[in-house]
């Protein structure tokens, strides 16, 4: 058992149907409902609030989801957390990024060193903070550097398949004990980001292994290959899909054979979240495949996601509608890292303060709308 | 001459063509162009910062555009100042409001105890605040409160013109002396907001003076009439018009006779922070007429300005697009206050902070994706 699950939760158990075909099998983990009654209780004293009713538009539901999820009328979401998972990609042999493989190692370093974007947003918000290196080609020694290698980078999945199934759940078992470790520091929201040259090309076979989706549709410019380009990363990732079949329903069957260990430990860092209760901001279009996973993986888990931003992506709408979501922001971004989720979560601070700091019509001896 | 412009602006002057058929006249000032080298030069910077270039989208063109306004390649938006400015409206007379005219009073009481939406998210981006009460037609006694009646409410624009020319111009000066207030004491980005129960309906008027638009596309449930009461205002503002004819070039002709003093008090707020190269973070409906207003007050006024947010009142979308703006968030509020731009103002601080603290990729020794 990868997951020392039943000790970690004693009130819940994980659900345990073992596919015959295989030996590890499909986990599923059992994810708690979120609480409707708390956010309806929300909802009703969000009416008191010294506004018109239903005046302060999305952030009034964003309030009552993360009523929902913590399962407390006035929910809080400071001070979140954000793990950035650095991994390697075989297929970027095939000339599929904008950017050399060494740009993970080198991005990792300034991750360390507080120049990237997402240290930068991370400051801004206040974040609690850490960098995981699952699989980076390269090997860097730094005391801030959390080191969980599952491999020196996946297999080049237009070969082989990008990993064995065992490797898949041990990326997605550190990525839950980093999320556990920073629940246990007093997280009350959970970003995770990523960094590896390649990762666009894993989410986009990934989510045309989901969806069946028609791939010329799906598949954009990752952090910007030039349009010459796409055709032929359009064609590695059929040909990989048609060569190693993952099964659609399998989540550990598809990122085993496309996937990538930064794509699972983040899958496995959401479900943590959703079973501690704690709001899973989800970024662009890498992580939003590790939602979809950790969706798969633990059934209801995305009743605990709001996704922070849509990215230019094209195969990202597409993601985020698969999960029945609406992204908060628009900006045109295509970064990575968490940068996108880094940025809306001020609007989930602004929801959780709105609730917990605003007067109501009573306190405030305000005439309500009812007397006009 | 109601403003001492010369004096305490003695490198610029006010254009002066006063029309002859007016003692008060237009007044237009003079507003310094935005610095497009220094946009240029931050434009070239960012380039060299650890991220594919482009990848931060509207993020990108923030730290640009605030570059532009403030002459500096690093801009700065922290700490940034809210003022809201309350009046009452005569037209609540007719029944256009979803609220009754003592809700203005009342909840100018609530922003000085610290309960309204502006406050928590005010108090959220460490903003220094001021409440103006420009024309509300109880007194308020309080000592946080600073009282600048311009009238007691305006007169009902149905039956006669809402203020004189004077008023307006009044009301416009103390908007701009209070920015500079804030100004003066350091605040590197200006909110306004405004409390005025029925000013949804002066500004739906002024927007149709301004515009020539068709009434029933721009005109709206403001925070809340029901859909019954909407053609009723609708009649109400159309019969204005028609009676008072508004110059549609003449910003002060408007707003005497459909405006608002908040709404003239925002406009020569906006003047004050762009003639001080301050960017001016815009709200909703309201705050885009002042915005309007400015800068046909003041030619250019414009550049210095960054639309909040998109609200759900029709005519807004218009009125930025009138402006040749595009909004930065969409979260279909429709409060005011300044709620909106508070809201949107962690993604300005985002562009300002990615361009001051990122490290290059030179400094960070990352491979360029040339090199790929």
């Amino acid at each position: 058992m990868l997951f020392s699950f039943e000790k970690k939760f004693p009130g819940m158990k994980r659900l345990f149907p073992k596919p015959k075909e295989d030996k590890m099998g499909t986990k599923t983990f059992e994810i708690g409902p979120i609480n409707k009654e708390k956010g309806e209780e929300a909802r009703n004293y969000i009416d008191t609030l010294t506004k018109p009713p239903g005046s302060l538009g999305r952030l009034e539901e964003l309030a009552i989801q993360l009523a929902e999820i913590q399962a407390a009328k006035l929910p809080a979401v400071t001070p979140p957390g954000v793990i950035v998972f650095a991994a390697d990609h075989g297929v970027t042999a095939e000339g599929v990024s904008a950017f050399p493989k060494e740009v993970t190692a080198q991005m990792v370093a300034n991750f360390l060193h507080g120049g990237a974007a997402i240290n930068v947003f991370s400051r801004q918000i206040g974040a609690l903070f850490k960098i995981v290196d699952v699989g980076v080609a390269t090997n860097i020694e730094h005391d801030d550097l959390i080191v969980r290698k599952v491999g020196s980078g996946t297999a080049n999945f237009y070969k082989e398949r990008a990993m064995s199934k065992e490797d898949a759940e041990k990326a997605i078992n550190i990525g839950f004990e980093q999320a556990e470790g920073l629940i246990t520091k007093g997280i009350k929201c959970l970003i995770v980001g990523e960094m590896g040259i390649g990762n666009t090309t894993s989410s986009s076979a990934i989510l045309a292994a989901v969806t069946g989706g028609n791939l010329s549709a799906l598949i954009g410019c990752g952090t910007g290959i030039p349009p010459e380009k796409l055709s032929h990363k359009q064609q590695i990732i059929a040909h990989a899909l048609e060569n190693l079949k993952p099964d659609p329903k399998d989540p550990i069957d598809i990122l085993s054979k496309v996937g990538g260990f930064e794509i699972a430990a983040m899958a496995g860092s959401m479900i943590a979240a959703a079973q501690h209760r704690i709001p899973i901001l989800v970024d662009g279009f890498i992580c939003t495949m590790s939602a979809i996973l950790a969706d798969m993986l633990a059934n209801g888990c995305r009743d605990y996601m709001i996704i922070g931003h849509e990215s230019v992506e094209p195969g990202h709408l597409a993601a985020i509608e698969w999960l029945g979501k609406r992204p908060l922001l628009k900006l045109d971004m295509r970064l990575g890292e968490g940068s996108g989720a880094a940025i809306a979560f001020p609007i989930l601070q602004s929801a959780a303060l709105m609730i917990n700091e605003m007067a109501t019509f009573a306190t405030a001896g305000i005439s309500g709308n009812e007397k006009s």
